[in-house]
């Protein structure tokens, strides 16, 4: 499919199920994606941090795009993450997902190598020139540890290089200043503001934001949905109680790390896979090497999580 | 050949000469090997920071590797950086490197992913299980954002896992640590610790490390060497004296950063292969992208650096 | 007056007005003080970081709060800070402004010296123990260099030691987890949950916040009670609309940062100051040292941000 | 006395005793300085991190220098830190100390308020400009959370606004680079440049170093003046031996935060004062409120690093 821009709605960082030897899980990643696709949500997201997209070897995500592209068969939009540390490595990889099918393509800051804002704009100029689908930018400062400069990001939206934003940045003011942006600037059209958060998406919608990427939305994608409708239906009190309730279940990801013998990464990466396989969605909840396995314990405290949302 | 471990002397990380259009220039890299091999180092370390390895893609990399053993024909061991996000994509680069032929692997803890100690243990002996080279970690804060503990390191190298280590994190207590702790722990042979700096190296040799990995080796690689006998010797006073000359030459990393029109890496990276060119080691001084070049006042001021240096 | 918890409202973090050579200007207090009570606001707090509290001597503090709380005469409440590194100096501060007269004191965790959640919870209960008034906690990790965590402050709320949270973090995950526990937990009574920023004040109130402590309302307290007011009511589209509006007033901040000349922080207490005085409310822009000082120039970009939100 | 510079030697940061109930235990702080006179140390500085500076209310300041300074008589310089979060604060503490008696005053980088580099150069010349004695830069980035940047420092130097710069960064490249200005730039004469740190005196000194600050000399004056001695004696094998011994000392620090129930700054300053109660130089261990107190068992073992030093 040709993505019609700007991209709206309820867009899936969509994870990566594996089998207990670590290779992908296809028949379990096209369960999901059934799953996502019958909750409503509005385009897929594949190669993300929720997909452990760091974690997959080359082979293992081409597999990824190519079997989430063929089973979709174009009912959504299917964004592909080609993340790696520069731009000649992440062309390569631009190359590769495009090849395998999908509709755009989401790249970070330069990482690992420190870098300057005019690289970074470089960066995104260059890549951006040799993609034939559009380019989101993703800011992840927590992996990337440089923060993209909201009039940067709009200043590249006006020369036609970024289609659209996926804030994973936590920073409002910063998300503020581009939604803002992109809706006063005068040489802007079509560019798509995307929360990555799943916990403050009502009020990045109040703010007037396309679209939320929010990986708990693999977990419960209808209540994803269902928030983003009370949001652009005016129905503030509902959405509210809404993102109240997912905050809630949001605290799942926190199951592993709460006594410290992992890190935050791999106990929310764990929460969401043990929460997909205790939904039926999935068949194993395995991780990718080296993260840290949830506890039998802590799988079912997970399941706990699910059941007071609603979702057991 | 086989590398007798524990690796020691000087140990340049390799820069890896490009053409214009930002291919690896093998004609220039063979003369770089010659020119480091001439000034009499003890090693050989490729796909490294200094390498632009972050900025390389596979098919360079291999390029890269294959291209400098097949010159060096054994007479130096070759190691090579195996620089990824995570495990997985790590290994696959292990395999690469050995297939092209490196003496041993070059490994850094997991980045881009937030990670946890008990993460890094196990993403290293996952690659030592791996790996029929030995595995030198890699300890580089500025670009993975985690230090690794001196205790894990040492505990890694008594269980076999690591073969020695590249400390290029300015922590000179934690290096002692390493240092002090590869000599008195019992259950500790043969551990090779390495330090990443150019600016600091008698220290760290007084200190009872084992060699050196700085980056400006390449501009100078007698000068490093001179360096290292002299420490050897025991003569401090004359190895200061040449350690100061160096810190001196180690002057032309900020050409290009003072004004603040390209970051620090990009700065530091152009002067060592400007300063290659100058001295007619090799043919182009291009960077790879989106790094942004230096303007030619500051190659000048690189060339007076030389002069200064006695390198002109 | 004793405060009544929780409080509620639009709180400003109250600029201290300097003469050319750095003394408090009282009369300039006196009359930002009753601009400010026009506005329409619902308490005051001196001594923050709008206050410049951080380069008020001891001398100069209490004379700020003696001069507020004389002239405000309880016709609202008046907050202090007691900035200072540990326990026992934040203890002389705290005596100090309830000396003068303030009704509840705002503290920081320690700063300077690295701390611990354990040192953090001992130094709040420390400080309640001794307060006769209530203890609100500041969250500034901009300065304090460590972020509250949520669950601590909930817990502190519950235990009696803490009346309310200025939350200046930007983390807007952490603020909602803080809302939402001071609604639901059956343990936690008149806990006042207010935001320290001034751009997503509608989307705190949104998520059920107290109110609002916005450096910016010195300049503009009618917009900020304005804002208060139609969120109180319910429009949330109006509310976004003023909140817009504030959103690009405060791009003043950023004057005297643009080119590099001085920092952020600098940048923006000069630009409030120099809205003051054009807005004709206090007599001299100056700043405290070591501060750069705006210039001319860049009062006068000041004045056209001003003239955009119909303030002059 | 008059302080001559440049300072040279071992100059501890002189611990503060206090009685259990936290106020300064005078007798001990006596014993203290008799203890490091004893051990031959060059001059003392009081009011430093060690001396747990930023917990003290400005009276317990005051007696600490007076205490200090009336004890010494003369005999050794008195240093005195005047830590506060901007200019004019810590001018009044450099007035109030220089009142007490110090003959110099140590003084940081502006903190907790964001600060410029043209702010620090402004901070250090108006302090330099007001005091009567000798000022001395102290660079701690881990409180202060700015790194003094070389240059400034020397030029700093140069202009006579600094007398010393006591380093605690742990950034040995930028304590090589002020060592090797203070020595060749001909427009510096009398600087000192003091290393802050335990373990890599000899590394310091043999860079050039003009002497050390080490915590640690509050347990082992004569160990540290003995390094001292050996290094200017260029036998730097000794050297080594005894910096390798105090370097294992120094693992006192973390006998509390081994487990993680307190912060490596109550670990360390705990340790310290147990390790001086061990050696029966002072009367209680009591650190400061709010830190966390070693227990029983964690001071045990800080005596048995003490025996294993020969201390016990």
């Amino acid at each position: 499919m040709t993505m019609s821009t700007p991209l709206t709605g309820v867009i899936p960082p969509v994870c990566t199920p594996l089998t207990p030897d670590r290779e992908v899980d296809v028949p379990s990643l096209i369960s999901l994606v059934d799953h996502l696709v019958a909750g409503g949500v509005h385009g897929l997201f594949v190669l993300g941090s929720s997909s452990e997209a760091a974690y997959l070897t080359d082979r293992q995500r081409r597999l990824v795009v190519e079997t989430v592209v063929a089973h979709v068969g174009g009912r959504l939009p299917v964004l592909a993450g080609a993340i790696d540390m520069t731009t000649p490595r992440v062309l390569d990889h631009v190359a590769a997902v495009i090849g395998a099918g999908a509709d755009g393509v989401v790249v970070t800051a330069p990482f690992y190598t420190p870098t300057h804002p005019v690289e970074i704009a470089r960066h995104y100029r260059l890549i951006a020139e040799r993609s034939p689908v559009p380019v989101v930018a993703y800011d992840l400062p927590v992996s990337v540890h440089t923060k993209l400069d909201p009039d940067l990001v709009l200043d590249l939206a006006a020369e036609g290089v970024l289609a659209g934003l996926k804030d994973s940045s936590g920073d409002q003011a910063g998300f503020r200043a581009v939604v803002a942006g992109a809706r006063t600037r005068h040489d802007i059209t079509d560019f798509s503001v995307l929360t990555g958060s799943e916990l403050v998406v009502d009020s990045a919608l109040a703010m007037g934001a396309d679209g939320a990427v929010p990986g708990l939305a693999n977990v419960d994608p209808a209540g994803y949905v269902r928030l983003y409708d009370l949001c652009r239906a005016g129905d503030w009190e509902r959405a509210r109680a809404e993102q109240d309730r997912l905050f809630a279940l949001f605290g799942m990801v926190g199951v592993g790390a709460a006594d410290g013998h992992m890190g935050g990464s791999s106990s929310a990466l764990g929460a969401f896979k043990a929460a997909l396989r205790l939904r039926g969605v999935i068949a194993c909840g395995a991780t990718a090497e080296p993260q840290v396995a949830l506890s039998e314990d802590e799988v079912e405290r997970v399941g706990k999580y699910l059941a007071s949302a609603g979702l057991l």
